[in-house]
């Protein structure tokens, strides 16, 4: 796989028009690594290069390009030429990408697509974002229920050319409502009895999706049964398109992003780290960042309530951030692990009970060892915190930091997902920011329990 | 889908030993969902009922039980009947089961299969968890590059029976050195022409996997080139096994929440949160958690250093929580963006200088505003603060601390990256345990700055 080619050598293959080396560029390698290749290349030299590839390579090519790269092309170079391109994409992708594009140009690149195109186009935009909808291909092989083995593969062979599947074989009766599914395999293992049926070899009871549903639940399903595709249909069970498989590890990989950039509070980026723009990126960390930041006033807040005891304990001060943190961290953990548990589907709402038993016991479980861990540190670096009276102020702090922060990290994802809300929100900082202010006042009454008598 | 079938009805089939209805009830759905409604029985319960479903179905059925479940059967049922079935199983799950199941068992399971599926147990085994090796499947179609396209068809509705896909057929020389690809969608497109060799249309220059590559790595591949499945070779090219889409899908998933669970400082789990047991998740979390408890008793450390300055001006100890949790969240925010950006291969260690850049503009950017937001909440909450001489205090420690979060947060992980390490230990509460430090650090000595003065 290795390849001699470098940018200023195809700069200069451009510059000469050396039509024979530009198009073994072109079909040397697999077509995502010639568009790896071609990433430095600006969008005129990109088109001008593609131009030297037969129009199914350049198709595929154009496919690997990242979004920005595509975008850039689509509205910088020739509209008929391009609209050439639009045409070959999957339904799909091509709807994502000019989703993207520049309004004005999509309107005139509309008229130049042929008529079919351009109503699958019109269809597929009227999906939101993130259904099943958005994301499905409307190719698809699709035969009628009385057929059989043989015409099946002669239609077949006539279909194949524009479809991004054809391992599945959906059948269809005649108001196109989905009655089963002939996989490329069956047909195989048929060949010997060409005369038999199609609906007497198709599976039914298929699982589906409908055409509204959340992308990520659609990718659960297409997890939980292995499936190479799953078709979506309408309320009146009609085949609209399928979501094939490798759009489905791309919806898991977004949605495995989008869930870390959430826990960290983030708001989710459409594109790269590197390639959004500063503008972008301050917006959706500064709004964040200035939540936490006003919620983090309510420390000093309660703080300055307490600030008497402080001045009279002035060594309590110094175990504060300590404190805070153990009940923080602690609150990370639960609400991580119900918040993936939920994403995997492993724990529903209604075993909420289940889990705030297990979050009292693992709160008191590892309260007991980092209460022991307290006290020693209490007494090793405090002259004030080894006196009788005081000694139990730190570990009983911590200790009930850390059942709170159990339960709280547990409660406040599955109170998120019961109020219909994405429990994903519930960011590990927003956590962390609850558990300092919950640390505070338990540590601030605890201390005053203990050393007020005295 | 709906489905009439209950725990209470199944058992008392069970008690009547209705043939006819359990079988009905091992077949009517789709064996996932079968799996599914038998979760509640217990395995002795399971398997008296999978015997009503033929070969195939039970094999499936038993193939969407939760780990748990499968061990639970293979561990306690009779050695004979369990044996069968795991000859059946595909060869990558069946090794993932018995690495699980007690070793003794499995000593006198193993004499119990034929030779071959013994011979690829022992194979598989010896590849380490993690591995492209260990996700692969050995069985996958295989055809000489000699064959004509009518020979193909011949030979693959022979193999079609035991493999997992027959939708990629991979070519072979006489030394099993892979040659190249031909996809049933290019067979079925020949089929006009059965004398053509499979060498004459074979697609070259595939994009393998090698054994020992991490399966992280290989799932990438996948995503990247999207493809059905991947093969994987040895260092002469030799072919040993694929990896499938729905491994793929699996193995991201995986991924994906152990990158969420290290990143909320939880040694990845095994099972569900659910069904790991609680000495496990004590073990898994208070092994973190007492490390975090550590570096946060170097927090209580340098405020003990700094307790002078504290007596005197008290009302700095106000705002502790609320800076050190401003460098906290940025440094979480920027580790979380690098982490993902290096996961989905958008960020490579040589981007290091980019990063860097990018980050200290957004420090100074989201540093300005929090900064100014410092400015009038310590005015606001603190006559001591409103002085001339300690106004700009708060807000030039935010400042600070903000910038220093953000390039602690994104060159921690590009550094642990470089030596070698999982970027994703650079777990969110880590750095923002490594940003309280700093923070704590940063404040004092702006303050003592300002006020020492005075």
């Amino acid at each position: 796989m290795y390849n001699p080619l470098f940018l200023p050598e195809i700069r200069e293959m451009l510059a000469e028009n050396s039509v024979a080396e530009l198009r073994e560029c072109c079909t040397a390698l697999h077509p995502a690594r010639t568009a790896e290749f071609m990433e430095g290349l600006t969008a005129e030299e990109t088109w001008r290069v593609l131009q030297h590839a037969d129009e199914a390579t350049r198709v595929e090519i154009f496919h690997y390009f990242e979004l920005p790269k595509q975008i850039e092309i689509v509205e910088t170079q020739p509209q008929e030429e391009v609209a050439g391109l639009i045409t070959k994409l999957a339904s799909d992708d091509r709807v994502d990408l000019l989703n993207e594009v520049d309004h004005e140009i999509v309107e005139r690149l509309l008229p130049l697509l042929p008529s079919e195109e351009r109503r699958d186009i019109l269809h597929l935009r009227s999906y939101p974002e993130g259904t099943a909808g958005a994301v499905m291909t409307t190719a698809f092989a699709k035969l009628a229920e009385t057929l059989t083995i043989r015409q099946a593969f002669d239609e077949l062979q006539h279909q194949a050319e524009g479809l991004e599947t054809i391992y599945y074989v959906y059948i269809v009766d005649d108001q196109d409502t989905l009655r089963g599914l002939v996989s490329a395999r069956q047909l195989v293992s048929h060949m010997g009895r060409p005369e038999t049926k199609l609906k007497d070899v198709m599976e039914t009871g298929l699982v589906t999706a409908e055409v509204d549903d959340d992308q990520e639940e659609v990718a659960q399903k297409v997890a939980r049964y292995d499936l190479l595709a799953i078709p979506v249909v309408d309320m009146q069970r009609r085949m609209l398109g399928i979501i094939t498989y490798d759009d489905v590890i791309d919806v898991v990989r977004e949605e495995a992003t989008e869930d870390a950039h959430r826990s960290a509070a983030v708001a989710p980026l459409e594109e790269s780290y590197l390639t959004t723009s500063l503008i972008t990126l301050w917006w959706k960390r500064g709004m964040w960042l200035s939540i936490l930041f006003l919620a983090a006033l309510m420390t000093a807040f309660s703080l300055s309530v307490y600030q008497k005891n402080l001045e009279q304990w002035a060594w309590l001060t110094i175990f504060i951030p300590m404190v805070i943190s153990s009940g923080g961290n602690m609150g990370n953990q639960s609400a991580t692990l119900v918040i993936t548990g939920m994403t995997s589907g492993d724990i529903r709402v209604t075993d909420w009970l289940r889990v705030v038993r297990r979050e009292c016991v693992m709160g008191m479980m590892l309260g007991s060892v980092l209460g022991l861990m307290g006290l020693i540190a209490g007494c090793v670096m405090s002259e004030e915190a080894r006196q009788p009276s005081a000694m139990l102020v730190i570990p009983l702090t911590v200790m009930s930091v850390i059942v709170c922060g159990s339960l709280t990290g547990a409660m406040l994802p599955l109170l998120f997902k019961r109020m219909g809300l994405d429990p994903a929100l519930m960011s590990n900082p927003f956590v962390a920011g609850v558990m300092d202010i919950l640390g505070i006042f338990i540590y601030m009454n605890v201390a005053y329990l203990f050393l007020a008598g005295y």
